[in-house]
């Protein structure tokens, strides 16, 4: 946890942010794996922890904004509790850690809302995302599970977007912290990348220094010699030479709940092939050149466009893409090969509070969401803010039922030579992604550099 | 996934077990970690998959009693699926592997479960545990999320039961694999446990161990030098000499969901001193002398007892405990030191089928649930049957806080000698558990032995 001061002051700037009533923080639950007493690994809900900082379950906050009182709930433990969960601090404890003076049992939350919906007060709440909570939202609300989402508040949304997208210096800290974990979860995968190893056994691997060194990943591990499978679970390929394998992989604090998300893509074996060589260079320019044209005032859907660029340039010079460069990308053409956007927000959640709805992180009045296929998926297009923390992660792939579809179709004829397309068939995908503070005159990559350039690959998996 | 053959037999044997009506199997859905679409790893419930056998979301079974058909219920993968996911088999392939010829999209399940029910004929489903389930459930049944539970049906549970607790020989296959997996946990966490080290570190490794070798672990990873807390799942101390370390922990099949469940107690450094050595010996003659017994016919609450009775023999030979064993044991004064059963059901969940409720399972007409503090806990009370999976594992722990309270209450003080009890405030707690298998004639301790008496770990610490 931060300092009581650090969550006393987020509340404080939330509630400069909204006029009246009583705002809602249901703390996560346990999650159920196969029944109700085996658990997933708890995990906090970012709102609440951003607020009140405490990770362990059954706990809810309010704000009451016509009084100015913050109040946890939440039981102390009783004597069942010390024999199987050891002892553990008062919810009064727990309280003070996060600044809170107004402590009460955990059925004190419902009662209070009671009271509030009773006088007419407005109830602000964030849509729910999980079964457990919706159903007791539902039931204290009186709203229907089905209109709960609607029926959230877009203005604390907006309070909440516009507080939690301009990071502090100690939360970028705790973001730096978890790429330094990141760069010890991608070496380990390059040095055990060699021809005969399953993919389950390096993601595996790459989950457990995560879970040993830092927290739970932030994301479930994407390792796969099928990196044209943009979010491959599957890990049972054995790998063999002449393949690339892409790894897209980060972790979270236990604590604070801070997130990284990196990925690298490597040569089975550690030698690059002249052509993995020339693809996976253009990839690595588009990631350099976007890092390089990020500052704030310019929207990251242009530093998107511009990766889309680099890729479109660089395959028409290997003769997989033609005609005029810009007039490519207008009409999306570089989408078959670099199918998704350039990056997202990233903080106490990989997406960034993607659980409010992307549009209100990702998008404004000013900039609004492409329906083009590929920029479509850009889940940040706004101008850049020092204070974002974001991801670069420009990608090409060559997904075969893509190339037979857009082929069939005759989709973007003009700039793509389908006849080369197919002899990639075979090739998968690469993607190369860091993580990006944007500062007041540009930006910095977050975190000890991890080997991004064919020799710093090369080197790393030779070791 | 087994061959076809073995979820058609199980269906048919389950069919027989119940008059008519339909009986549904709601898949599990993912589960959301912190926004809808970042989710931890995919668990399929156990009961779907034990008829179904395929371990992917967003699918559904029906048998249809009343004419014999079995339908799985799921959609085929469209173009945005595979740019993302890959290319996945179809619907009525996915059947086929698990016997099926009736396959539907997956809004026909729902369909399905409404004529039935216009029709007036019998719904049979379990307690469901996830709220993602039961607010599916809740909607298409049109019963109150707090009703489903007692809506549930006691023929289905008890058909279930039957079935699922007696294990065949590829289940057993399939246990014994997952113990295998556990020794390299445990012999890993062994040779980490050295002073100096946080147990987050030699935690997050064991977990990486099984999901690179096997899938997720069975639990949460329960490690620490305060064994004395049951369920420790707090992983920050840095591990000192003289105390002792518990790890109970193990892995579960990413394709067919069988686990494990073992645990060891060692002492951190390698090296037990005399009096870790004296509690270390009593438990591991409670699980030796409880092994020995097991057999057909036999009620497991017997066995929990003859574990009571052997650590109040030996407490009371270190001066802990006095006065008469039989009494001590009937009067539960052992239950300071072992407050917990001797073990439960194993299988497809670490504690099988708790989802139904743990009397259906562990409990029948002529075994009665214990209503005594300690015995109370013990999940398995009833005559064991050839082929019952279950864990044996005693221990003994010195809890401060209970320590306290029965002293204050003068509670068995004929059998507890406090004032020597007091003195081992500071000891932790040790228990060892192993997997084991009812035989014909008794019992088998399932898979690759793991280090277990006080020779064999000071041997594996020391490497």
């Amino acid at each position: 946890m931060f300092k009581p001061e650090t969550y006393s002051h987020r509340r404080n700037a939330l509630r400069n942010e909204l006029k009246g009533g009583i705002i809602l923080f249901p703390g996560n639950t346990e999650a159920a794996f196969n029944y109700p007493a085996n658990t997933y690994h708890f995990r906090q809900d970012s709102t609440f922890s951003y607020f009140f900082g405490i990770n362990q379950p059954d706990l809810a906050g309010i704000m009451d904004l016509d009084n100015g009182n913050d109040i946890l709930f939440g039981n102390d433990a009783d004597m069942d509790d010390i024999i199987w969960m050891g002892p553990q601090p008062s919810i009064a404890d727990r309280g003070r850690l996060a600044g809170i003076v107004h402590t009460k049992p955990l059925s004190g939350f419902e009662q209070y809302i009671k009271e509030a919906l009773a006088g007419g007060r407005p109830v602000h709440f964030l849509p729910p995302y999980r079964g457990e909570t919706k159903i007791l939202l539902s039931a204290m609300l009186g709203i229907p599970v089905n209109e709960l989402k609607a029926a959230a508040s877009a203005d604390l949304i907006r309070g909440i977007v516009m507080l939690r997208c301009i990071k502090s210096e100690e939360e970028v800290k705790e973001i730096e912290k978890m790429v330094d974990v990141a760069y010890l979860m991608h070496t380990t995968a390059m040095k055990m990348a060699h021809p005969g190893i399953v993919e389950q056994e390096i993601a595996g691997t790459v989950e457990g220094i995560a879970l040993a060194k830092a927290g739970p990943v932030s994301f479930p591990v994407i390792l796969s010699m099928d990196g044209q499978t943009l979010h491959n679970h599957y890990h049972g390929n054995t790998l063999t030479e002449g393949r690339m394998l892409v790894v897209d992989t980060g972790c979270e604090s236990v604590e604070t709940l801070y997130a990284s998300d990196i990925t690298r893509t490597v040569p089975v074996g550690g030698k690059f092939s002249r052509r993995q060589k020339e693809i996976y260079e253009i990839v690595l320019r588009a990631n350099t050149e976007a890092i390089k044209a990020i500052k704030p005032g310019i929207p990251y859907r242009q530093i998107h466009l511009l990766a889309a660029s680099v890729i479109t340039e660089g395959l028409k010079e290997l003769g997989l893409m033609k005609g005029d460069v810009e007039e490519a990308v207008k009409q999306g053409a570089h989408a078959m090969f670099f199918p998704h956007g350039l990056g997202h927000m990233l903080g106490m959640d990989v997406h960034d509070l993607e659980n409010v709805g992307e549009n209100f992180v990702g998008y404004d009045e000013e900039t609004v969401r492409s329906e083009q296929f590929g920029t479509a998926f850009l889940r940040l297009g706004r101008k850049l803010q020092p204070g974002f923390v974001l991801t670069v992660e420009p990608g090409i792939y060559f997904i075969p039922a893509l190339i037979d579809l857009w082929k069939a179709e005759g989709r973007c004829a003009d700039f793509i030579n389908f006849d080369k397309a197919e002899t990639y068939k075979d090739f998968g995908g690469i993607r190369i992604e860091d993580d990006v503070l944007v500062t007041e005159t540009g930006c910095r990559v977050l975190g000890t550099p991890i080997p991004k350039t064919v020799a710093e690959i090369e080197a790393m998996m030779a070791r």
